[in-house]
Protein backbone atom coordinates (compact mmCIF):
# COMPACT_ATOMS: atom_id res chain seq x y z
CA UNK A 1 0.00 0.00 0.00
CA UNK A 2 2.77 2.59 0.77
CA UNK A 3 4.83 1.32 -2.03
CA UNK A 4 2.00 2.06 -4.71
CA UNK A 5 0.75 5.32 -2.32
CA UNK A 6 4.56 6.48 -3.31
CA UNK A 7 4.46 5.57 -7.05
CA UNK A 8 1.31 7.76 -7.45
CA UNK A 9 3.09 10.55 -5.66
CA UNK A 10 6.02 10.25 -7.88
CA UNK A 11 3.70 9.98 -11.14
CA UNK A 12 2.09 12.83 -9.74
CA UNK A 13 5.14 15.05 -9.20
CA UNK A 14 6.23 14.28 -12.86
CA UNK A 15 2.78 15.68 -14.38
CA UNK A 16 3.35 18.72 -11.98
CA UNK A 17 7.28 19.10 -13.33
CA UNK A 18 5.59 19.97 -16.81
CA UNK A 19 2.94 22.33 -16.18
CA UNK A 20 5.50 24.11 -13.76
CA UNK A 21 7.96 24.20 -16.70
CA UNK A 22 4.91 25.44 -18.80
CA UNK A 23 4.39 28.09 -16.31
CA UNK A 24 8.13 29.28 -16.07
CA UNK A 25 8.14 29.61 -19.31
CA UNK A 26 4.80 32.41 -19.21
CA UNK A 27 6.89 34.43 -16.51
CA UNK A 28 9.88 34.24 -18.15
CA UNK A 29 8.05 35.21 -21.68
CA UNK A 30 6.47 38.54 -19.66
CA UNK A 31 9.58 39.00 -18.08
CA UNK A 32 8.42 38.37 -14.62
CA UNK A 33 10.46 36.77 -11.80
CA UNK A 34 8.21 34.98 -9.42
CA UNK A 35 9.49 33.76 -6.43
CA UNK A 36 8.03 30.31 -4.66
CA UNK A 37 7.47 31.30 -0.23
CA UNK A 38 7.80 28.29 1.82
CA UNK A 39 7.49 28.61 5.67
CA UNK A 40 5.50 27.40 8.11
CA UNK A 41 2.30 28.94 9.58
CA UNK A 42 3.07 32.52 11.35
CA UNK A 43 7.03 32.91 9.82
CA UNK A 44 5.59 36.26 8.27
CA UNK A 45 4.93 35.33 4.39
CA UNK A 46 2.47 38.04 4.32
CA UNK A 47 4.58 40.27 5.98
CA UNK A 48 7.53 39.97 4.22
CA UNK A 49 5.60 40.01 0.58
CA UNK A 50 4.10 43.69 1.92
CA UNK A 51 7.42 44.81 2.91
CA UNK A 52 8.90 44.05 -0.45
CA UNK A 53 6.10 45.45 -2.52
CA UNK A 54 6.07 48.71 -0.56
CA UNK A 55 10.07 48.82 -1.37
CA UNK A 56 9.59 48.29 -4.87
CA UNK A 57 6.64 50.49 -5.43
CA UNK A 58 9.22 52.64 -7.39
CA UNK A 59 10.65 50.17 -9.72
CA UNK A 60 8.62 47.59 -10.23
CA UNK A 61 4.81 46.34 -10.66
CA UNK A 62 4.27 43.08 -7.74
CA UNK A 63 1.38 40.67 -8.25
CA UNK A 64 0.34 37.96 -5.99
CA UNK A 65 -0.47 34.33 -5.49
CA UNK A 66 -1.80 33.69 -2.28
CA UNK A 67 -2.25 29.66 -1.28
CA UNK A 68 -4.22 29.15 1.42
CA UNK A 69 -6.59 26.38 2.57
CA UNK A 70 -9.51 28.69 3.49
CA UNK A 71 -9.76 32.09 3.56
CA UNK A 72 -9.25 35.39 1.29
CA UNK A 73 -7.41 37.29 4.31
CA UNK A 74 -4.26 37.69 2.85
CA UNK A 75 -5.10 38.39 -0.87
CA UNK A 76 -6.81 41.11 0.76
CA UNK A 77 -4.17 42.61 2.66
CA UNK A 78 -1.87 42.53 -0.14
CA UNK A 79 -4.02 44.70 -2.09
CA UNK A 80 -4.65 46.90 0.53
CA UNK A 81 -0.90 47.38 0.50
CA UNK A 82 -0.67 48.12 -3.22
CA UNK A 83 -0.32 45.11 -4.51
CA UNK A 84 -0.84 45.41 -8.82
CA UNK A 85 -2.67 42.76 -9.12
CA UNK A 86 -3.81 39.57 -6.20
CA UNK A 87 -5.35 35.67 -6.40
CA UNK A 88 -6.36 33.97 -3.81
CA UNK A 89 -6.43 30.37 -4.30
CA UNK A 90 -8.10 27.86 -1.65
CA UNK A 91 -6.69 24.52 -1.28
CA UNK A 92 -9.90 23.23 0.40
CA UNK A 93 -7.72 21.13 2.97
CA UNK A 94 -4.99 20.59 0.63
CA UNK A 95 -1.50 20.83 2.34
CA UNK A 96 0.68 22.47 -0.36
CA UNK A 97 0.34 24.58 -3.95
CA UNK A 98 0.75 22.81 -7.24
CA UNK A 99 1.47 23.79 -10.54
CA UNK A 100 -1.89 23.22 -12.13
CA UNK A 101 -3.31 25.42 -9.41
CA UNK A 102 -0.55 28.15 -10.64
CA UNK A 103 -1.58 27.79 -14.13
CA UNK A 104 -5.27 28.68 -13.66
CA UNK A 105 -4.41 31.53 -11.17
CA UNK A 106 -2.28 32.81 -14.10
CA UNK A 107 -5.25 33.16 -16.57
CA UNK A 108 -6.16 35.82 -13.58
CA UNK A 109 -3.30 38.21 -13.88
CA UNK A 110 -1.87 40.09 -16.46
CA UNK A 111 1.45 39.01 -16.55
CA UNK A 112 2.62 41.53 -18.90
CA UNK A 113 1.91 44.35 -16.39
CA UNK A 114 3.88 42.97 -13.71
CA UNK A 115 7.68 42.37 -12.83
CA UNK A 116 7.58 40.52 -9.96
CA UNK A 117 4.88 37.91 -8.71
CA UNK A 118 5.11 36.19 -5.45
CA UNK A 119 3.55 33.07 -4.72
CA UNK A 120 2.64 32.46 -0.98
CA UNK A 121 2.63 28.69 -0.47
CA UNK A 122 0.13 27.20 2.25
CA UNK A 123 1.79 27.47 6.01
CA UNK A 124 4.14 24.22 6.10
CA UNK A 125 7.81 23.84 5.92
CA UNK A 126 7.33 20.13 4.53
CA UNK A 127 4.86 19.48 1.58
CA UNK A 128 5.65 22.45 -0.42
CA UNK A 129 9.13 21.46 -0.62
CA UNK A 130 9.02 19.46 -4.03
CA UNK A 131 5.99 20.54 -6.00
CA UNK A 132 7.89 22.97 -8.46
CA UNK A 133 5.44 25.90 -9.42
CA UNK A 134 7.50 27.64 -11.81
CA UNK A 135 9.10 29.70 -10.04
CA UNK A 136 12.54 31.40 -10.42
CA UNK A 137 13.56 31.24 -6.55
CA UNK A 138 12.45 29.05 -4.04
CA UNK A 139 12.23 30.95 -0.84
CA UNK A 140 12.81 29.81 2.74
CA UNK A 141 11.62 31.95 4.87
CA UNK A 142 11.79 31.18 8.77
CA UNK A 143 11.38 33.29 12.23
CA UNK A 144 13.85 33.71 14.99
CA UNK A 145 10.89 32.97 17.48
CA UNK A 146 10.41 29.63 15.84
CA UNK A 147 14.03 28.43 16.88
CA UNK A 148 17.25 28.01 15.29
CA UNK A 149 17.00 24.24 14.98
CA UNK A 150 14.93 24.24 11.97
CA UNK A 151 17.55 23.11 9.56
CA UNK A 152 18.17 20.46 11.16
CA UNK A 153 14.39 19.37 11.47
CA UNK A 154 12.95 20.30 8.10
CA UNK A 155 16.48 19.58 6.12
CA UNK A 156 14.53 19.18 2.79
CA UNK A 157 13.33 22.99 2.06
CA UNK A 158 17.02 24.24 3.22
CA UNK A 159 18.67 22.03 1.13
CA UNK A 160 16.49 22.96 -2.13
CA UNK A 161 16.04 26.67 -1.32
CA UNK A 162 17.56 29.73 -3.39
CA UNK A 163 17.44 32.06 -0.70
CA UNK A 164 16.75 31.87 2.80
CA UNK A 165 15.08 34.71 5.09
CA UNK A 166 15.40 34.70 9.02
CA UNK A 167 12.18 37.06 10.10
CA UNK A 168 11.24 38.47 13.47
CA UNK A 169 15.12 39.64 14.15
CA UNK A 170 13.29 41.84 16.77
CA UNK A 171 12.58 39.29 19.03
CA UNK A 172 15.79 37.29 18.57
CA UNK A 173 17.18 37.92 22.03
CA UNK A 174 13.70 36.96 23.55
CA UNK A 175 13.93 33.82 22.27
CA UNK A 176 17.68 32.19 22.62
CA UNK A 177 18.10 32.18 19.28
CA UNK A 178 21.88 30.28 18.62
CA UNK A 179 22.91 32.11 15.42
CA UNK A 180 26.33 30.32 15.22
CA UNK A 181 23.72 26.66 15.64
CA UNK A 182 21.61 28.05 13.02
CA UNK A 183 24.40 29.36 9.97
CA UNK A 184 26.62 26.02 10.77
CA UNK A 185 23.36 23.97 10.40
CA UNK A 186 22.02 25.95 6.78
CA UNK A 187 25.69 25.33 5.54
CA UNK A 188 26.06 22.03 6.13
CA UNK A 189 22.63 21.91 3.80
CA UNK A 190 23.26 24.60 1.25
CA UNK A 191 26.33 26.17 0.84
CA UNK A 192 25.32 28.77 -1.38
CA UNK A 193 21.97 30.53 -0.91
CA UNK A 194 21.99 34.13 0.72
CA UNK A 195 20.54 33.98 4.02
CA UNK A 196 18.72 37.04 4.71
CA UNK A 197 18.45 38.41 8.70
CA UNK A 198 15.46 40.93 8.66
CA UNK A 199 12.34 42.37 10.29
CA UNK A 200 9.03 43.10 8.57
CA UNK A 201 8.48 44.70 12.13
CA UNK A 202 10.74 47.40 12.24
CA UNK A 203 11.91 47.37 8.75
CA UNK A 204 15.79 46.16 9.97
CA UNK A 205 17.85 44.23 6.87
CA UNK A 206 15.11 44.54 4.37
CA UNK A 207 17.18 46.94 1.87
CA UNK A 208 19.24 43.98 1.61
CA UNK A 209 16.75 41.73 0.72
CA UNK A 210 14.87 43.81 -1.37
CA UNK A 211 18.27 44.82 -3.75
CA UNK A 212 19.07 41.23 -3.93
CA UNK A 213 15.74 40.20 -5.16
CA UNK A 214 15.72 42.72 -7.44
CA UNK A 215 19.32 42.14 -8.87
CA UNK A 216 17.55 38.73 -9.70
CA UNK A 217 14.58 40.32 -11.68
CA UNK A 218 17.41 42.55 -13.38
CA UNK A 219 19.65 40.33 -14.90
CA UNK A 220 17.06 40.09 -17.86
CA UNK A 221 17.50 43.45 -18.45
CA UNK A 222 15.08 46.71 -17.83
CA UNK A 223 11.93 46.38 -15.99
CA UNK A 224 9.79 49.22 -17.33
CA UNK A 225 7.55 50.24 -14.39
CA UNK A 226 5.17 52.37 -17.11
CA UNK A 227 4.67 49.40 -19.38
CA UNK B 1 -5.50 10.57 -11.01
CA UNK B 2 -6.53 13.23 -8.32
CA UNK B 3 -9.33 11.06 -7.43
CA UNK B 4 -7.66 8.04 -7.52
CA UNK B 5 -4.79 9.50 -5.28
CA UNK B 6 -8.03 10.38 -2.69
CA UNK B 7 -9.11 6.91 -3.02
CA UNK B 8 -6.35 6.03 -1.70
CA UNK B 9 -5.80 8.37 0.87
CA UNK B 10 -9.40 7.35 2.36
CA UNK B 11 -8.25 4.07 2.07
CA UNK B 12 -4.95 4.59 4.17
CA UNK B 13 -6.86 6.50 6.23
CA UNK B 14 -8.97 3.56 7.03
CA UNK B 15 -6.08 1.14 7.83
CA UNK B 16 -4.56 4.04 9.89
CA UNK B 17 -8.07 4.00 12.02
CA UNK B 18 -8.09 0.27 13.10
CA UNK B 19 -4.31 0.56 13.84
CA UNK B 20 -5.30 3.68 15.89
CA UNK B 21 -7.78 2.09 17.84
CA UNK B 22 -5.45 -0.82 18.84
CA UNK B 23 -3.56 1.58 19.80
CA UNK B 24 -5.74 3.17 21.91
CA UNK B 25 -6.65 -0.16 23.46
CA UNK B 26 -3.19 -0.87 24.64
CA UNK B 27 -2.92 2.85 25.68
CA UNK B 28 -6.04 2.43 27.99
CA UNK B 29 -5.37 -0.95 29.70
CA UNK B 30 -1.83 0.18 30.79
CA UNK B 31 -3.85 3.48 32.35
CA UNK B 32 -1.77 6.08 30.23
CA UNK B 33 -3.31 8.95 28.61
CA UNK B 34 -2.10 9.73 25.59
CA UNK B 35 -1.31 13.16 23.59
CA UNK B 36 -1.29 13.88 20.33
CA UNK B 37 0.32 17.37 20.21
CA UNK B 38 0.22 19.53 16.65
CA UNK B 39 1.67 22.71 15.71
CA UNK B 40 3.62 24.06 13.19
CA UNK B 41 7.46 24.41 13.32
CA UNK B 42 8.83 26.27 16.18
CA UNK B 43 5.29 26.73 18.38
CA UNK B 44 6.72 25.44 21.29
CA UNK B 45 5.46 21.63 21.58
CA UNK B 46 8.94 20.15 22.92
CA UNK B 47 8.97 23.26 25.55
CA UNK B 48 5.10 22.40 26.25
CA UNK B 49 6.22 18.57 26.78
CA UNK B 50 9.30 19.51 28.92
CA UNK B 51 7.07 22.23 31.26
CA UNK B 52 4.53 19.68 31.63
CA UNK B 53 6.61 16.66 32.60
CA UNK B 54 8.23 18.92 35.33
CA UNK B 55 5.08 19.66 36.62
CA UNK B 56 3.86 16.38 36.92
CA UNK B 57 6.86 15.08 38.45
CA UNK B 58 5.27 13.78 41.99
CA UNK B 59 2.54 12.74 40.10
CA UNK B 60 3.22 11.18 37.10
CA UNK B 61 5.73 8.93 34.82
CA UNK B 62 5.58 10.78 31.45
CA UNK B 63 6.82 8.85 28.22
CA UNK B 64 7.43 10.76 25.50
CA UNK B 65 6.91 9.61 21.34
CA UNK B 66 9.08 12.19 19.01
CA UNK B 67 8.35 12.23 15.71
CA UNK B 68 10.59 14.33 13.09
CA UNK B 69 11.52 14.04 9.63
CA UNK B 70 14.97 13.91 10.85
CA UNK B 71 17.60 14.05 13.91
CA UNK B 72 16.97 13.34 17.32
CA UNK B 73 17.15 16.47 19.08
CA UNK B 74 13.75 16.24 20.90
CA UNK B 75 14.13 12.43 22.14
CA UNK B 76 17.32 13.47 24.17
CA UNK B 77 15.74 17.08 25.37
CA UNK B 78 13.09 15.64 26.55
CA UNK B 79 15.37 12.42 28.15
CA UNK B 80 17.36 15.04 29.81
CA UNK B 81 14.95 16.36 31.29
CA UNK B 82 13.48 13.72 32.85
CA UNK B 83 11.22 11.65 30.54
CA UNK B 84 10.79 8.35 32.24
CA UNK B 85 11.20 7.24 28.81
CA UNK B 86 11.37 8.34 24.74
CA UNK B 87 11.26 6.83 21.51
CA UNK B 88 12.58 9.32 18.59
CA UNK B 89 10.66 8.49 15.31
CA UNK B 90 12.02 9.63 12.16
CA UNK B 91 9.64 10.02 9.14
CA UNK B 92 12.48 10.47 6.28
CA UNK B 93 10.65 13.31 4.73
CA UNK B 94 7.06 12.19 5.77
CA UNK B 95 5.21 15.31 6.68
CA UNK B 96 3.01 14.18 9.86
CA UNK B 97 3.16 10.88 12.09
CA UNK B 98 0.29 7.40 11.32
CA UNK B 99 -0.80 4.96 13.79
CA UNK B 100 1.38 1.91 12.63
CA UNK B 101 4.63 4.02 13.17
CA UNK B 102 3.04 4.78 16.93
CA UNK B 103 2.19 0.94 17.07
CA UNK B 104 6.10 0.00 16.38
CA UNK B 105 7.16 2.72 18.73
CA UNK B 106 4.87 1.27 21.99
CA UNK B 107 6.80 -2.22 21.52
CA UNK B 108 9.74 -0.04 22.62
CA UNK B 109 8.01 1.85 25.62
CA UNK B 110 7.31 0.30 28.90
CA UNK B 111 3.85 1.38 29.21
CA UNK B 112 2.53 -0.47 32.57
CA UNK B 113 6.00 2.42 33.92
CA UNK B 114 3.89 5.29 32.21
CA UNK B 115 1.18 7.70 33.39
CA UNK B 116 0.84 9.75 30.61
CA UNK B 117 2.46 9.37 27.09
CA UNK B 118 2.94 12.63 24.68
CA UNK B 119 3.01 11.95 20.99
CA UNK B 120 5.11 15.28 19.75
CA UNK B 121 3.42 15.23 15.75
CA UNK B 122 6.04 16.74 12.99
CA UNK B 123 5.64 20.12 12.90
CA UNK B 124 2.73 20.95 10.40
CA UNK B 125 -0.29 22.32 11.02
CA UNK B 126 -1.95 20.62 7.93
CA UNK B 127 -1.40 17.15 7.73
CA UNK B 128 -1.38 15.36 11.09
CA UNK B 129 -4.89 16.33 11.21
CA UNK B 130 -6.62 13.71 9.85
CA UNK B 131 -4.47 10.71 11.09
CA UNK B 132 -5.71 9.12 14.19
CA UNK B 133 -2.42 8.01 16.22
CA UNK B 134 -4.58 6.34 19.43
CA UNK B 135 -4.40 9.51 21.63
CA UNK B 136 -7.37 10.27 23.96
CA UNK B 137 -6.28 14.11 23.54
CA UNK B 138 -5.93 15.35 20.35
CA UNK B 139 -3.69 19.02 21.63
CA UNK B 140 -3.50 21.86 19.02
CA UNK B 141 -0.45 24.32 19.92
CA UNK B 142 0.15 27.74 18.23
CA UNK B 143 2.31 30.27 19.37
CA UNK B 144 1.31 34.08 20.23
CA UNK B 145 3.82 34.71 17.53
CA UNK B 146 2.86 33.24 14.64
CA UNK B 147 -0.71 35.81 14.51
CA UNK B 148 -3.89 35.50 15.28
CA UNK B 149 -5.16 34.61 12.24
CA UNK B 150 -4.14 30.49 12.61
CA UNK B 151 -7.93 29.81 13.21
CA UNK B 152 -9.37 31.13 10.06
CA UNK B 153 -6.11 29.81 7.87
CA UNK B 154 -5.57 25.89 9.08
CA UNK B 155 -9.51 25.54 10.63
CA UNK B 156 -9.44 21.78 10.66
CA UNK B 157 -7.12 21.29 13.18
CA UNK B 158 -8.83 24.02 15.35
CA UNK B 159 -12.28 21.99 14.43
CA UNK B 160 -10.89 18.97 15.64
CA UNK B 161 -9.18 19.39 18.32
CA UNK B 162 -9.81 18.47 22.26
CA UNK B 163 -7.97 21.43 23.44
CA UNK B 164 -6.07 24.63 22.19
CA UNK B 165 -2.78 25.76 24.07
CA UNK B 166 -1.54 29.35 23.44
CA UNK B 167 1.56 29.18 24.05
CA UNK B 168 4.79 32.17 23.83
CA UNK B 169 1.97 34.62 25.59
CA UNK B 170 4.93 36.65 26.81
CA UNK B 171 5.51 37.80 23.43
CA UNK B 172 2.18 38.40 22.97
CA UNK B 173 2.62 42.74 23.07
CA UNK B 174 5.14 42.71 21.27
CA UNK B 175 3.49 41.35 17.64
CA UNK B 176 0.42 42.96 17.68
CA UNK B 177 -1.90 39.92 18.50
CA UNK B 178 -5.83 39.96 18.42
CA UNK B 179 -7.44 38.23 21.08
CA UNK B 180 -10.80 39.12 20.46
CA UNK B 181 -10.21 37.67 16.87
CA UNK B 182 -8.33 34.54 17.88
CA UNK B 183 -10.76 33.34 20.62
CA UNK B 184 -14.05 34.50 18.38
CA UNK B 185 -12.08 32.17 15.18
CA UNK B 186 -11.59 29.31 17.21
CA UNK B 187 -14.98 29.37 19.06
CA UNK B 188 -16.66 29.78 15.73
CA UNK B 189 -14.87 26.15 14.54
CA UNK B 190 -15.04 24.49 18.40
CA UNK B 191 -17.01 25.54 20.87
CA UNK B 192 -16.02 23.33 23.63
CA UNK B 193 -12.36 22.50 23.76
CA UNK B 194 -10.80 24.28 26.39
CA UNK B 195 -7.79 27.12 25.57
CA UNK B 196 -4.91 27.76 27.67
CA UNK B 197 -2.81 30.71 27.02
CA UNK B 198 0.79 30.03 28.74
CA UNK B 199 4.43 30.84 28.06
CA UNK B 200 6.46 28.01 28.34
CA UNK B 201 9.60 30.51 28.65
CA UNK B 202 7.91 32.32 31.69
CA UNK B 203 5.46 29.27 33.16
CA UNK B 204 2.97 31.83 33.15
CA UNK B 205 -0.55 30.03 33.14
CA UNK B 206 1.33 26.48 32.53
CA UNK B 207 -0.67 25.25 36.18
CA UNK B 208 -3.83 25.16 34.21
CA UNK B 209 -3.18 23.54 31.52
CA UNK B 210 -1.32 20.87 33.29
CA UNK B 211 -4.24 20.46 35.96
CA UNK B 212 -6.23 20.23 33.42
CA UNK B 213 -4.33 17.56 31.27
CA UNK B 214 -4.11 15.44 34.61
CA UNK B 215 -7.27 15.49 35.09
CA UNK B 216 -8.44 13.60 32.13
CA UNK B 217 -5.80 10.91 33.39
CA UNK B 218 -7.38 10.99 36.99
CA UNK B 219 -11.00 10.17 35.77
CA UNK B 220 -9.40 6.66 35.29
CA UNK B 221 -8.94 6.50 39.13
CA UNK B 222 -5.66 6.82 41.12
CA UNK B 223 -1.97 6.51 38.84
CA UNK B 224 0.68 4.76 40.87
CA UNK B 225 3.30 7.03 40.43
CA UNK B 226 5.37 4.24 42.32
CA UNK B 227 3.99 1.10 40.52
Amino acid sequence: MTVQHVTIVKSLLAGNDRIAERNRARFRAAGVLAVNVIAGPGAGKTSLIIRTLEALRDRAHVGVIEGDIAGSIDAEKVLAAGAGDAVQINTGGGCHLEADMIERALDELDLRRLDVVFIENVGNLVCPTHWALGEQIRLCLVSAAEGHDKPVKYPEIFTVSDAIVLNKIDLIDLVDFDRAFFYESVRALNAGAPIFELSCRSGAGLAAWVDWLWQQRMRWGPAPCTR
